[in-house]
């Protein structure tokens, strides 16, 4: 075999299938594409530099979410989600201990009315909150972020959750709930929800 | 509370801590940069896109390996490197039925030869590899990847595989490694290993 046949070779073995698998679905990132580099008289294939998952801005609330929403109607919201989350697959996500659940969530409550222009209970009491950080220990999949999207639906027209603010509020949750995925379990880039394929189930 | 505070007080909660944290370890991808946009008379604070884990580029060992060390040396490294994987912490990874694993091994010793020049008896038996979707249903950590990396060393040595042609077929199995990480559980891009830091180890 000489050098021709085997860059062919190795060249169908990286390409010639790819083709075929996406017919099927997506490629692995970077596998489109491929160089030829030579070393003196070898020559290898190289497959370039790519990227994983994508994390896209997170663009915060507005204190208008306090404002018109107000504080009480934050928390609410952040407690009804949590007990959908308690009575839902992701539950073990969370740790079998309730008790210890109702005070994360708290916490959870804190953070997300300072956020929305709230008092600053979380940042007095935690600092930081390094939410990727915070969630490495749990696996959590794409899947199970796109079922906690849902339950967030769920739970902002439970608790009737004002409309006029809704669109910045979730602008936020959807996109920082991205950071959170760390268990990767398909090429795709995760599934986005803008508000606007939600609103009619908020109305 | 005045917007100058309001927005100095949420700058504090996604900057002021950040600067304590990096004294601690990495910051999340992002969590440096922040914007601030205005929509009407309100103000977000703005959190730029980033990305997760970069695969580095991938550079494919020439046909130079299999004609220097021969297609049964390399067939000999991955079924010693995969005999240490089957006694090590790893072996959860690859199942509990030891004939089915074997028999995987035979099929990755195809592809490591294939890849290194020798007979494409993996492509026609397979067709492409799909490595990193076929890895998504185990769970693999930035830490396993540096546990199976430690066992190529010890297999490469174990087999005496040539030193002449070690550089170009680790250079290989290094980078691509990377790119079978789908748990992760810390910020900092997956650690590289260079020829040169193993050289002494396999001399």
């Amino acid at each position: 075999m000489n050098m021709e046949q085997e860059r062919s070779a190795v060249l169908k073995l990286s390409v010639h299938n790819d083709a075929v698998l996406s017919e099927q679905g997506p490629h692995c990132p970077g596998s489109e594409t491929l160089d030829i580099r030579h070393f003196g008289e070898e020559e290898s294939i190289v497959r370039p530099a790519v990227t994983d998952m994508r994390f896209p801005e997170v663009i915060f609330p507005t204190s208008r979410v306090a404002r018109v929403a107000g504080v009480e109607k934050v928390r609410e919201l952040v407690v009804e989600h949590h007990r959908l989350i308690w009575h839902s697959p992701l539950q073990p996500i969370f740790g079998s201990n309730e008790k210890h659940f109702w005070k994360a969530v708290e916490l959870t409550a804190d953070f997300h009315a300072e956020v929305c222009g709230g008092p600053k209970l979380y940042t007095e009491r935690k600092g930081h909150p390094h939410l990727r950080e915070r969630h490495f220990p749990f696996t959590i999949r794409e899947k199970d972020r796109e079922l906690w999207l849902d339950l967030y639906i769920q739970a902002l027209r439970n608790v009737a959750f004002p409309l006029e603010v809704a669109e910045e509020y979730w602008r936020w949750v959807e996109s920082l709930s991205i950071r959170m995925i760390n268990r990767r379990t398909t090429f795709a880039e995760p599934v986005r929800v803008p508000f606007s394929r939600i609103a009619e189930q908020l109305a």
